[in-house]
């Protein structure tokens, strides 16, 4: 049984390195590549990709992983090698259930999606959008129904994201919350709000970026496996355990907006940095889920990063990086501005108080369309209806409503759920830590995270894909995901904010 | 026919995408990859090459291969398909030809050779690096033996760089050259030297940079499918036709030496840049052989760029870059100090009139490594009386002498000659580019290089790797590589300057 597990393991190892390579081809496209190589590129992900699958959905494969189930039951259900044969061996009948003509169809329709997306952005114009949207959730629910049977439909998009998740477990958390942050929301909007015109004054570019340095050294990430570069869209992107970097966009009409974002990526990198070394070059080597990758983007840059522990040992020093931006606003004035909660039509600038509230409509809106109870063409209505009764604001043009955001067009349905989940997490996590690290404000106080990171390493980020999502939450806080803590956790924060 | 061609070519597309996402991820270890991306970096260059090496020897080449080659000599000899067929079919035998278990062999020793080197030169301990170094010459020799018969059993490891060169052809040119060389050397050697002390002092980074952009900027390289990073050791690297990227390193203690690098590596992008798009995507997508390559590079960094007509443009605009160092230096002074011909020990710092000599010496001791007629011990001794027999200097030190240069470390034996080759055929090129375009200097003294480049792509570039070095040179020239017009270009440069 050990040559069959390490033969698999030489081919999982070339999957991985072929993966990483691909990966790669996708960093230098987003941060260095000159306009010129844009159709080479795409030729170059397309090659190496569709030699991954095929590799991945080879015979060789599925010969050995059938030869290597039964051995996964004798051996220690928790044990590397047990998961791997076990999360290996879903990966392999999802990959080998959809046919390639659909997998074809589905790649070139998006393809085809996102510039159209563009252009109905820009224009304003939904009708132009809404042909290829239809046929886009026409050939997900194709693919969603290859999966039968299931309790919802929907259920196969959303386990593509959050492993064992389900469509029904999802709705219970966010019917739970809804009314919770909804009234939340309406108790903030009848205080003053506080004054953060000083949050949008010219910030240099270069002292941001320094700044932003100085804060994630400080969190522990290791410059000698990672870097940080400049793109568009700030993402993170690991080739290895050894080796992931972070990306940062600095607007320098805003003195936070950067800052943020560099947290928010070194989250997701601390995460993929921490993994167990005996789990490198597998399918293992990553996050467990989605949700659990934006768990640890928000901790670092909400939990920590939006706290009055964390801004008392740094303000001070932003003070010094900006003087004249911040030198005469106080640590209580900078820490209201920076969380105020203001119902905004854009997803991406929304506060952690309304943030939940732009995904719940997404989702309800995803599952009717592929449920077939909404049709394409009347979702900027039914966009527009969810936006005035949760968030109490109505988008003036579909380009600030439904057009906003890109995933649709890249065919991503079933992903948005993972950024509120990934809240919900964070908080969970940060009630565990907080039994755990009694003193972790004193901590924070005094910019010390080795003890978080630490707590993090060992309870979450080791363990890599090696749990489903439900499971490593369970693992950890003793119960699965729970929205709870992130309404306590909001009311506490925003009721002394706010004094309600 | 054509059903079998469209096959090889999709097999074709599929290697040269594999190769360039190799490239990337060599280029992103040279310039931005953290250190900790070291081990995974290793194992993903080595699975790409692996899969690439697997496709291009299959049986599935093979078959096509030889399906086409009547196809091939029934059509039009200089075709591209015609081309495509020989040239790749060729390129299978090669491959094909060593065992597995050599290639392995080999490819471990020279990635153990390397280190043992790099200790060997730090320590001055030419001993440390003798047993692997002799490895490295039996395998070679091994590995030229598998190619019998041949004139010379040197010829296989040549024609790896130059297809089609003869050990003969390059000794009868070098034997040519090497007396007139010499006496050359010896004449200047009695003339008073210029001064250059002025180009040894601190000159600063950002302007070095700002200027070589000005510069390659005008010989026509384009930003939107290139660009400049920094690397230790400069290299050029594209990833297909549209994204040729170059990389340069700027001492601040030395005025021109990042110039002449920047000028060098964008005459390698300049032929890449100008291959045919009929070519994309195949393995004629590059220069003709390293020979040609080394003589757009050498072209435009020393023909043009350490030329009289240059500096009359650019001289003044440098001195605005460097008021402080240049402000006092007349053109005259600087065109003599940028030209000072001097003796070193090191090859990569020799002038254009002994850079060839250094070759010389190197080309003679891999024919008698190869041969067995000189034992790797005697190494040393063979090198410095070489040294002195045509440069005039013997190096105090292994480590400024036998040690200096990488090559032999990564098994790169018959890779030398290419360099001395690409300056004679740089100068050969320049008497057919007078010829048909007589003003080339006012154009020149005007900083106008669009009638040298397209002369370059026309002639030259847009051919890509369709013809052997030899036959590529005659079409061009009517000749094959002769070392006469490079002399004549060393001795008029020369005597004017040295008033010989």
């Amino acid at each position: 049984m050990q040559s069959k597990l390490t033969q698999l393991k030489t081919l999982l190892n070339e999957i991985h390195d072929i993966n990483s390579s691909a990966a790669l081809l996708a960093w230098d496209q987003q941060t260095y590549m000159p306009e010129g190589g844009t159709e080479g590129r795409s030729y170059q992900l397309s090659t190496l990709e569709t030699l991954a699958h095929l590799k991945f959905t080879s015979a060789e494969v599925g010969n050995l992983l059938e030869e290597l189930l039964p051995y996964a039951d004798q051996i220690d259900p928790d044990s590397d090698d047990a998961r791997l044969i076990k999360v290996t061996h879903r990966h392999f009948q999802k990959s080998t259930r959809v046919p390639t003509e659909l997998v074809a169809e589905f790649a070139q329709t998006s393809a085809r999606a996102h510039p159209v997306w563009q252009q109905a952005r820009a224009e304003n114009n939904f009708a132009l959008f809404q042909p290829v949207l239809e046929r886009i959730f026409e050939l997900r629910r194709r693919y969603a129904a290859l999966f039968a049977p299931y309790d919802h439909i929907y259920d196969p998009l959303l386990d593509d994201y959050e492993p064992g998740l389900k469509t029904a477990d999802v709705q219970a958390i966010f019917q739970a919350l809804r009314p919770q942050q909804v009234a939340l929301i309406q108790a903030i909007s009848r205080q003053t709000p506080p004054e953060d015109a000083f949050i949008h004054q010219h910030y240099d570019e270069q002292k941001q970026w320094d700044f932003g340095v100085d804060v994630i050294t400080r969190f522990g990430y290791d410059w000698t496996r990672g870097r940080q570069d400049r793109a568009p869209h700030p993402f993170t992107q690991g080739f290895g355990i050894d080796d992931v970097r972070i990306t940062t966009r600095f607007p320098e009409n805003n003195g936070v907006s950067g800052l943020f974002s560099t947290m928010h990526e070194a989250g997701h990198a601390l995460y993929e940095l921490g993994v167990d070394h005996a789990l490198a070059r597998l399918p293992l080597a990553h996050g467990a889920s989605l949700a659990l990758h934006e768990s640890q983007s928000r901790m670092w840059e909400n939990l920590v990063g939006r706290s009055l522990p964390f801004w008392e040992y740094f303000y001070p020093r932003m003070q010094t990086y900006f003087p004249a931006q911040l030198g005469k606003i106080n640590l209580d004035q900078f820490y209201k501005a920076i969380n105020l909660v203001k119902p905004t039509f854009i997803r991406v600038e929304a506060d952690e108080a309304t943030y939940n509230l732009h995904i719940m409509l997404r989702l309800e809106i995803e599952i009717a369309l592929i449920e077939g109870s909404l049709e394409v063409r009347d979702l900027p209505e039914a966009w527009n209806m969810r936006m005035k009764d949760y968030l109490g604001v109505t988008p003036p043009t579909d380009t600030l409503g439904v057009l906003q955001d890109v995933h649709w067009s890249m065919g991503l349905i079933g992903y948005f759920s993972t950024y509120a989940l990934g809240n919900l997490i964070s908080a969970q996590l940060w009630e565990s830590i907080h039994r755990d690290i009694p003193d972790l404000e004193d901590q924070i106080r005094t910019a010390e995270f080795s003890s978080l990171l630490g707590w993090l390493r060992e309870n979450l980020h080791r363990h890599g894909a090696k749990f489903e999502p439900q499971e490593m939450v369970q693992r950890i806080t003793a119960s699965k995901i729970d929205p709870q803590p992130y309404m306590r956790y909001l009311q506490t924060k925003y009721g002394a904010i706010y004094g309600l």
